[in-house]
């Protein structure tokens, strides 16, 4: 699992830092996060090979973390894309996205999926064999989901050398791979875990951003590896929080520890601090684990 | 007046090239011309004191003129803009950007006025007492206008020495200023052309682009000092001409030369040519007077 922020800064664009963007690549996918203005730049600058991006997850409609995604629909247009493109987002985004193509007379030569969402508890988003994603209903100022990416446990993989020392035939292996027992040329009954090893351990990824401090999400992304979590403010700016419905570096830190998350990234600075390492500091006094997140940074778990 | 070219490449934004964006200063207007995606970048990158735009003219609704738009209201809005701000452009401008800021629940703070055009003939869209503005109508994909920028011929300058000369009273100074002849200490009628100086050359500019080749636009921008015409294309690929509605760089040149202009700026370059120095050795075979836009570049008149 590989993370790479595109754009972590609150509010508006600037020189040297982006609007809210993340792609995040697991089991084979490239999962799109958000999409503010500016990302088909810094998905080039990056050189993440975008045209492998078939789900893009937004998570509100205000325009620092979706005014890029009209210019990359249209890109992907004017490199030929073939592929579907799935859209997950807030009622209201196939609208503005189709009224903005009608307007251009552009319409994709690609087919472009939207799942719409307006659910106010988390549902399931996305599946297949791999993978899960699923929605964190937060608190903003309009409708917002955060997401949960969760690779599905995979099974566990058979024992090669087990199954051989009690002469397991061949023909059982599918079976025990399955979670079957084994049955050895003497006859005797094998316990499916004697001939099968532990699965590698699944990974999780939780972005959560923006939303006001919300203990109603600890359970949904209880256990998560790695979360996202959005840290607009300082505790000095915490009376902001109530009105703009944002979070300060300590409340993100809080969420993290109710979680008992793996690893707590920091995000979404409000650009009126001069350095983005008190917002690390604040939150060591929450939660042991923080990283910052910064325009390009790589996170791998 | 001053051109500042903020992006001047066709179709997707780019690691280092921008789509198109332009800012003509001129009698203490700050216009914008188009707004393609990443233009508020550009505006904090140049140095442009971007709170100053009162006018916003953009040709078409294709995302590489226009995705910008809503950012920069946006960005307005979180600067506390309180002036009003104008948007000139296409029919259904405002539909599209009232649905973004309705999703978003980020009605402007400051009166947005859009002044939607579909008019088929050049119109006056903007006028104060220095400055006049027409649509320039192009034949592009889609309904597309180009803009015509012209400075009002100024009033001759009072002469004082002459004045004083001659004698005339100071009671006189205004009307003369007006165009009114003199009365000298004499009581002699003094022509009102050798009490005053003749005024300073009035600018003009034109912007064209998107447009196929079009000589219809040839009578309204007639004797432009500057001209900016699309070259989205060499004459080696004339043939996507035709279909993607664009012009060549030796078309833009023969336009210059059928307008009489005082120099062509060439732009909106495909992206499939290493050089774009290519564009004018074309546009010089049909045009003298030949100057490449470029990210950045600054014309002055």
């Amino acid at each position: 699992m590989r993370l790479t922020i595109l754009g972590c800064y609150a509010a508006t664009p600037r020189t040297f830092t982006n609007p809210t963007s993340q792609v995040l690549e697991i089991q084979n996918h490239l999962f799109l996060i958000d999409c503010g203005e500016g990302t088909q730049v810094q998905l080039r600058k990056y050189k993440i090979k975008f045209s492998r991006i078939k789900h893009i997850f937004i998570s509100h409609l205000h325009g620092d973390h979706f005014f890029g995604l009209p210019g990359l629909i249209s890109t992907f247009m004017l490199l030929g894309r073939e592929a579907e493109l799935h859209i997950h987002g807030p009622k209201g985004i196939k609208e503005a996205i189709t009224l903005l193509l009608k307007l251009g007379d552009s319409w994709t030569n690609y087919p472009l999926v939207f799942h719409e969402l307006q659910e106010r508890t988390s549902v399931l988003a996305f599946e297949d064999d791999k993978v899960e994603v699923h929605t964190i209903p937060l608190d903003h100022r309009i409708y917002t989901n955060g997401y949960l990416f969760r690779e599905k446990q995979p099974a566990r993989t058979l024992d090669i050398g087990a199954a051989k020392r009690y002469g397991i035939a061949m023909e059982q292996y599918a079976a025990i791979k399955k979670g079957a027992d084994g049955i050895s040329v003497k006859g005797e009954t094998v316990a499916n875990q004697r001939l099968t090893l532990p699965p590698p351990r699944a990974h999780s990824y939780a972005f959560c951003s923006d939303t006001t401090y919300k203990e109603d999400i600890v359970p949904i992304i209880k256990g998560v590896d790695l979360l996202y979590h959005e840290s607009t403010f300082l505790e000095t700016e915490s009376h902001l929080c109530a009105r703009t419905k944002h979070s300060t570096a300590r409340q993100a830190g809080q969420i993290a520890g109710l979680a008992e998350a793996g690893q707590l990234i920091l995000g979404h600075y409000s650009t009126r601090y001069k350095s983005i390492e008190l917002f690390r500091q604040e939150a060591l006094g929450a939660f042991p684990l923080v990283e910052l997140a910064d325009d390009g940074k790589v996170f791998e778990l």
